[in-house]
């Protein structure tokens, strides 16, 4: 994903300088553990796809970088306690924060990283705060959908959409317009981006789930079949127990046999079918970049989008 | 409490209306889960001190009580991963919502308060957003160094006042702050009920530890020590533990002689002299009323201020 972000390195590097300041804490405990999973990598893949998105109007100014590091500090929050909920004790190919300080520890972090996203969402001001939060509680939203339709055999394709849509799509969809609205882009483009930001979301969860089924715990910095023990039946999972049944007896558990479903996923063609709707997604977000200027954020926004699909590896 | 709130019932009445409503999501379980806490009760002492102090003002206004709600949502908020935190089984009498859900419910739960309360801050608009995001980031600041401290004997006053002033006031003291400011009144004014918020806060927090040592577990809705079994040494236990260095060895494990510790702490005078501090800044509150109108609202906060250090009933 880097080389399609050469041209926005300078505003990234800034909005990494305002991450870490605005996750520094009182004491150095605090400091700590709030900055841990930053310094562990991550792709910023929402502040990039927000600054490309400014570069389509009057470029990222000091506030479309500050937006950009409030936007990302929500989602390291959402994955600090997502690590708690899912007992996980890998991430990004660390420990997770639970892992190496404990709960308590992991809770808080999160908890304060909420607080000064919404702390610098407000310095910006105007609509920033409102979208912000509108879209976090979107994502603990969709977060309890999931957990509604844990374990459950019966989970409908329908019921899955609903919860990317919330849980991931509504975050880079925040991204992608607040960065068009704050440059000044027309309120038709900033739809537009809107849309391709929603479309990139759906197709970057699809891509996901397809990626837990078919890479490597070396590729994934964590275990693949993770969604399965947890009980998160994703649309591969969906679409394979529509077509053979006899998966079923394969979960419903926290100790499904992970590799009799990575083979039904495969032979009832719902790999397929998934990467198929995953590309359908993509499609439409490049269309939505359709009536944007000609320029080199225009090219880092198709590149980025073509990548989604492009690391979902040949199921083995 | 209630006799001193007649004059805002109403007000009251209509915060409970956007709490009730602010919290409802997408999911009858998620609502079930996020208005638990709401209808088991609780004090809405931040709402009540908030929508007082407005009276001091024009009134409370929609605009107060939506940031009384914002407010009281965020408590709840930490109320919920508190509980999470300190495995807690019990809250206001009932199950906590970890105990009645699990930990990953009461997490989100927490979070999607959060969110929900940003959002109807950034509704209001102003500098409530910043000052509410400002408080919630003090607020896990306090739960943080409180950990830091924990099962440590060496605490210090010190680091109890950095904890609290943190923890309990910053919160009420951004009540009291932006009811003044909400209601239009000067910048004296909002600074003297910004004080009084935040006296007003460390009395009731000492009052609390000492209530912990002293309450019985019908009074409290849980038994009493958890702070000691937590180890959470609150400055009775500070002073005692100055006065009698036997007590220490009553405390550092998650096991401590709360008997031993209950009785050390009223021989030693730490009882005493703890209640005598909560005192202290109960009169430094009620003297930060005095450039306030004679009227019906401050009569209330004077009632409510005293009652901080009524309730700690005496050490049998």
């Amino acid at each position: 994903m880097g080389a399609a972000l050469g041209i926005v390195s300078d505003d990234l590097e800034r909005v990494e300088d305002i991450l870490i300041k605005g996750a520094t804490g009182a004491t150095s405990f605090l400091t700590a553990s709030t900055t841990y999973l930053m310094r562990a990598g991550g792709k910023r893949l929402r502040p990039a796809l927000m600054v490309l998105a400014a570069h389509l109007g009057s470029g990222a100014d000091l506030d479309v970088c500050k937006t950009a590091a409030a936007i990302e500090m929500t989602h390291l929050a959402t994955l600090y306690h997502d690590d708690v909920i899912d007992e996980a004790d890998l991430r990004r190919g660390v420990p997770s924060a639970n892992e190496k300080w404990g709960n308590t520890v992991a809770i808080l972090a999160g908890d304060y990283l909420f607080a000064r996203s919404s702390s610098i969402a407000a310095e910006v001001g105007g609509e920033v705060p409102t979208v912000l939060a509108d879209a976090i509680a979107e994502v603990v939203q969709g977060q309890v959908r999931e957990l509604e339709s844990a374990y459950d055999v019966r989970r409908s394709a329908e019921q899955y959409f609903a919860t990317i849509r919330e849980k991931t799509a509504s975050l880079i969809e925040a991204s992608t317009r607040l960065g068009a609205s704050l440059a000044g882009c027309s309120p038709e483009h900033v739809k537009a981006l809107r849309q391709f930001g929603a479309a990139f979301g759906f197709a970057f969860q699809l891509a996901d789930d397809l990626l837990d089924l078919a890479a490597s715990e070396e590729e994934l910095g964590k275990p693949p079949g993770t969604d399965l023990r947890d009980g998160v039946y994703t649309l591969p999972v969906i679409y394979a127990l529509e077509a053979d049944p006899r998966i079923e007896a394969c979960i419903g558990s926290p100790d499904p046999d992970v590799e009799t479903v990575r083979a039904g996923v495969l032979e009832s063609g719902a790999f397929e079918h998934t990467l198929a709707l995953a590309e359908e997604h993509m499609r439409r977000a490049l269309s939505m970049l359709e009536g944007s200027p000609e320029c080199p954020a225009r090219d880092s926004l198709e590149r980025l989008t073509r990548l989604i699909v492009d690391r979902v590896p040949a199921f083995e």
